[in-house]
């Protein structure tokens, strides 16, 4: 049987007359699609074409639910509420979800957004509210984090299914987490060498940590940077690896009926 | 056979810490929500908060399609590029559509706001634009607007079901249209006369204008005012008094299957 | 010698069709008005017109800063950059010194807002981008704040004259701290003990704690609320409450020059 | 006596994550930088930075006042009321004036921005509201605006130094008008062509029109753009082309004392 493995980046990230990645050259790359929803950034105009240039290849569409922060591009932590966060991962969600129809598709997943993200691992009320908004917001959708998060185990305790995903361009502690930003390592610049790793993480289930020790590492998907200036170069680096080396590049996320 | 009319204010219109109306009460009396989208007012909380108190009551929720535009609560025209206006109805209609699901019912109509409101009795590209936007939201969804509008004109060449409007507390010229909110009689202030002028609408289908003629005017749906110091009683009289009429009051729009 | 204590209040804090609060019947009231900066609140004309009506009462001026967060009311923490912090604050006095010279006064001190004021007392990093702001800002404003805190104290080491606040409606702790929200006690209700208490805090710079002691709190400056539904009434009870006991209501921030 | 003539661009418009133009580059060539003021574009730290390259450089420092309307990056047209537009544009100046003098300089100028810029030409109440705004801010800042509109003739009636504008790469009319943007010769691509035309503008006071004749225009100041992708070669070349005619390039506007 034949490996698959799913490769997803940040899109529709443009906003107005700004410009951030080129969205139609990463999406002859990746399968997934996390398209922002206009809290962090991208705003009707720019989502609605990204869905259609999405709906096009046949890449899957996810929800990349944020911050209210457009000045802050959803990086920054913010104390929301819960139950306002839960109100505004439902409006995101069904906005970008009426987008994707609009564009002959749907929302088939949802990924939190930079600060978010982050918090989700940790901080058990904004995940909770994460998950609550996720189902209110309907079908089921498959939630995609970092193994290991409150967001997953929260989502998996309330029926969703989870989708646990990797990073191509970041080290790996001996223990299977990431390095730090701020420790050596924790970032990868090499095409080659991110190809490599994302070829043998497919394979295998194992990356080198930083020690130099094999560490086991499980996820369905792939996450490769979507707006840095070499984003499209390393991606496509990447999934012509994952070719020649007879990996299946395929969404985790199946089409609505 | 039961002469029937419909009751519309608009809600959903507070913002994080600033509220605007009594909403509750405001919906223990009209039968269709005009519920803002976040563009001109409402945040997620407020409106998923609106569509549950408007769920338990049977009331009808529409979509307030708006600019985005919070400093001027989309009372001021903006410009905007039609292809824009377009992406940005859908993503509107489809976020409240979400909250709306999230609270057991649904979206049955879209209403524009204020400056788009006016825009679109004249505008044809915005109009256009707007109508593109309800048609790619899917759901068929009826149009509720003022007579004689571009906006209604065009809902109707696109299929999409129209429903005319009038004002409880404006006046209006012997050709039918609104005396301008500049000019004597624009608006009518005593709860007990335009209590009567509504009956008189219902029941007959005319107003008295500004000159003392009667006047032909049709409309399935009556606007009250939703947020000024006394929207409450105002719409309490003109309900109390379709029901001495014997008028039923109930949603145009039918509940979705 | 006439014991001196100035009363401030939060003002300016509109937004548009939002309105919140009288400014114009506190501005009868308090002798220094923290008028919001367009971050958390207060739109220009808003500011512009609050100005005027300071300046029309020789009520003081302070610039009351906040997190760029409408949506929130600049009342959750934001883990904002401090580099970013610092012009943001550099923006925000700077906008509304614009708008206080146009009305014929000047920005005199400056108080921050609502989750920054809360994040200042122990956050380094954000109280030293606060004073590096105000630094930059020039002109030697006075910062005004809660006693014991880092802000005041990295405010001083600066330079800048500082001033400690005492809350007009809040109970305090043995220790003179505040009794924390969620305790009991946290807040009073009641005009008449309100304005005693604060009488008791001018004359003799102590209030009775939670547990019934008498505990030393020194404040140059008695913060009232500006927004409640009572605010006005509780306001005037105070400045009554110190007339009637010969204690003198001024500002604590000299006119400029 | 030498020829002088003034290079003006657009700068300090990105935001947040998105970077818009090379600022610092652009600062290399021209002699007055129109910075943004945060309601069409640029953040305070991006504002501040700004400044300080400016600064550095002795580059003149305009306030580059624009629309509240970051979505539309300032350019469409918003029926803003002129009193709200007044204060807007005091905010504006007086915040950005703040970040230059944390910078050790000042704002010298003030030139609208986008659909501001345009609706100015002819659009009386909201050039006098801009125009009244730049009174109430004080330091009888110079306007730039084009040559013609209702905007410099307001200024100039209010006792304000006003400046008349080329565009160095735009068509002009046979009348000395520009070519509008939707016919052909509106936009010029060749930058030696567009330098040769600066040097004869500022040289001989003409420039050839669409249909080969000689037009006269006054200008003090040239505009290059500042954001399209050729924009620091086609100003590099500008300003060679004028140095190498004995052109002397400077700012209009004087150091403040």
């Amino acid at each position: 049987m034949k490996v698959t493995i799913d490769l997803n980046a940040d899109l529709g990230e443009s906003y107005g007359r700004w410009v951030l990645g080129d969205d139609e050259a990463m999406l002859d790359v990746v399968t997934s699609a996390n398209i922002a929803c206009g809290f962090h950034a991208g705003d009707p105009a720019v989502l609605l074409s990204a869905c259609r240039m999405a709906a096009k290849r046949g890449v899957a569409i996810g929800a990349q639910v944020g911050y209210r922060d457009l000045p802050g591009f959803g990086r920054r932590f913010i104390d929301v509420d819960p139950a306002e966060l839960t109100a505004e991962v439902v409006y995101q969600i069904a906005a970008l979800d009426g987008l994707a129809r609009a564009a002959g598709t749907r929302v088939r997943y949802v990924k939190p957004h930079g600060a978010l993200y982050n918090a989700v691992v940790t901080h058990e009320a904004q995940a909770g509210a994460v998950v609550e908004g996720i189902r209110l917001a309907g079908q089921d959708l498959a939630v995609l984090g970092l193994p290991g998060s409150i967001l997953l185990q929260a989502a998996g305790e309330a029926g969703l299914p989870t989708v646990a995903e990797a990073f191509a361009d970041r080290g790996y502690t001996p223990a299977g987490t990431l390095v730090p930003r701020s420790a050596p390592g924790a970032v990868l610049h090499d095409p080659e060498e991110v190809a490599a790793r994302v070829v043998r993480l497919a394979v295998s289930g194992t990356v080198r940590a930083v020690d130099g020790s094999e560490v086991s590492v499980t996820a369905q998907s792939v996450c490769v940077h979507g707006d840095s200036p070499g984003a499209v170069g390393m991606a496509t680096a990447v999934r012509e690896a994952l070719s020649a080396a007879g990996v299946r590049v395929a969404p985790f996320a199946p089409e609505s009926p």
